[in-house]
């Protein structure tokens, strides 16, 4: 079963606090007929601080599309490294392992896409499947998770890297004052996040084990999250309805779960895209489930905004970090999106505590590898090669649940 | 293993033929000090006609980023269903039989993407999986098979819809006017098509079963094919070594056939993206098989252009119409594009020439499923589904070669 890696997440250097995200809206609007209400939405994300990759007064500025992709790719390009490395290390594996690689980003365009440079620059084998997914919004970090996860499924001994590259800011549109624009401003922050999905599992390693996905979009609301693509750039889009959404993504929630046997509203931990309060709030209370199971969810959002696609990421780096959960603990994680569209799936918390992986040093991993954990059902250790280089195929007869679609209306 | 059906494929009504094209050359850049080698690269293409989804007047002006967006979103919508409808029929499926789409598309951008609106208007479940890809260029139409194959590995019951939707007249800068340029406006045509590739099988389906496939980057060639994204959208850049890559690609096609036990040159069928001629011509000498190998590749370059994603369906759809292989045949596919990236995959042609599904009426079909061809050995029917909804995963021990990742230096 693929098991998700600690991921490694990292935030630019420049700042922006909430009292100075107000203080700007009230001096870049002060005749807006609605800013009254664009300061209240402000405030009410809980957002107390964003980072940003340009210091505050340029970001304000527009230099046009094409230096602004241009600065795109070169931030992406300096600040994506360290969270690859971080995620490899987390997991155990080197460049060289890792199969594909699935690569999100909706706030910038290249082709080729950044998968193309990090096979030339970064080690990884020039063979290395490239998924670069750029149409699905903050939806991407759950839909990386799951094809990756299917990936894994397809090839129970690959690994897959998934890297989620957010810069929001360089989505900044000056002329879009339309309430939901002045929020959006407000709420939006950059961030760069990295995570292995490990198909062959490996003694000691932390994670989630994937066990079942699913996608869901709501029906009709293309249009309450969309991109405008116009000279000037992605220019963001929101719907007022947006903060309902969760009364209708809920039941594909449950539909996931029972599909596994298990309830959504009894699991033991959550990591949700963290779009702003309402989607947790709402969904806490649909599901029935405590403030603090969404802890490290808000978290995120309080410590760096809604980094779009790297949110689910960095909850999950928070939840690791946290390190509170018992092996065997069930889960979900669950992207949301423009489409309106879910990402979701759901698995099992595994871990051998007496000898985390996470930031060990090689001879510790090295160690571990000849000392497989015995007590971790779930740590089989990676089969071994052929003389031919062709990994043996796990056996995949008796895995009751794998490759199961989930049950869906006909 | 996982059947790719026939394809269906689609051009636009507005036509441009060869001596349009050189004579628009002529007229637009009278004055060019290198006109009379664009000239020459352009009557080398072979390229007879292309389509476009404007009249050619039309097609020369640029209205804008935003109204070329616009316009490439309603095209889309407009001339994608007919192909899809085209493309579940020949594959015995209906819309609410596709468990995933992979659109892929790199001459407009949504977000959301089509995959959204298709859900939405074309009678897909509401828990398909979206896959959009955009950055992959020429090379998407074989990614895109080989990431529906991985799915249905992944779910051996799947069905996933391809489709590759390329308006490359909807690129056309008419500033941009370096030799490479006016080569590409004489090269790229539109269209539009679409393919299913069935995980579960089905008695009497005709198709590819995709045994094996593979992707490689050629090192540092990142800026031979490339967008340069500006205000007017993207400006395709296009490297004078790019008609030399097949020497560095073809060891990769090479290697995929080996991991397979097979030769590269000596397969019964090849479908090759026809980017240019010289890439059919070289590709040809490299393997050292006939020019009548890559005919169907070589038909939809005369044919149409360069229909970047599009080319390997097209080229597939008329390998299916030309009906000359045996069962068992063995074949590859491969697709080129930026990066430098190829996606390929190998299979075998498989029939039950008496009862061919291809546009057949829901009778017939209906038939075929109650009367399985018994020859075939691929036709072992789709598994029944439980009663709770979940199909009978098909059992996965004894396929010797699915799922092995191919050899790979380490």
């Amino acid at each position: 079963m693929p098991i998700l890696c600690r991921p490694s997440v990292a935030v630019p250097e420049h700042v922006i606090t909430m009292a100075q995200t107000l203080d700007l809206a009230r001096r870049l609007h002060a005749d807006h007929p609605r800013l009254d209400l664009a300061l209240q939405l402000i405030a009410h994300t809980g957002v107390r601080e964003r980072h940003l990759v340009q210091p505050i007064a340029r970001t304000l500025t527009h230099p046009g599309l094409e230096a602004r992709n241009n600065l795109y790719a070169r931030e992406a390009r300096r600040r994506v490294p360290p969270v690859i490395q971080g995620a490899l290390r987390s997991a155990a594996v080197g460049a060289t392992d890792i199969d594909a690689i699935i690569f999100v980003s909706c706030t910038g365009f290249l082709m080729p896409s950044m998968t193309a440079w990090m096979i030339n620059n970064l080690g990884f084998r020039s063979d290395t499947r490239q998924i670069p997914i750029a149409q699905l919004g903050c939806a991407a970090g759950g839909a990386a998770i799951n094809r990756a996860a299917d990936f894994c499924l397809a090839y129970p001994d690959a690994n897959v890297l998934i890297v989620a590259c957010e810069f929001c800011s360089l989505c900044y549109q000056p002329d879009d004052v339309e309430v939901g624009n002045l929020l959006a401003n407000g709420l939006f922050g950059d961030a760069v996040a990295a995570a292995v999905v490990r198909g062959g599992g490996e003694p000691g390693l932390r994670g989630v084990e994937l066990e079942r996905n699913g996608s869901y979009l709501v029906p009709d609301t293309e249009d309450w999250i969309s991109y405008a693509v116009r000279s000037t750039g992605f220019h963001f889009q929101l719907d007022r309805r947006v903060p309902t959404t969760m009364a209708m993504l809920a039941p594909a929630l449950h539909t996931l779960a029972r599909s596994h046997g298990w309830e959504a509203g009894d699991l033991d931990f959550y990591i949700i895209h963290a779009g702003g309060p309402r989607i947790l709030d709402d969904l806490g209370a649909i599901l029935d489930v405590e403030a603090s199971a969404f802890r490290h969810s808000r978290a995120t959002l309080t410590d760096y905004g809604n980094i779009a696609s790297a949110v689910v990421l960095d909850a999950l780096r928070r939840m690791f970090d946290d390190d509170a959960l018992d092996p065997g603990a069930r889960g979900m994680i669950a992207g949301f999106g423009p489409g309106i569209t879910a990402e979701t799936c759901i698995g099992t918390w595994t871990s051998c505590p007496d000898r985390p992986l996470d930031d060990r040093s090689e001879e510790g991993r090295a160690h571990a590898r000849q000392n497989p954990c015995e007590a971790e059902p779930h740590s089989a250790g990676r089969p071994p090669v052929r003389h031919d280089g062709v990994r043996h195929l796990a056996d995949r007869s008796g895995t009751g649940r794998r490759g199961a679609l989930p049950v869906r209306p006909r």
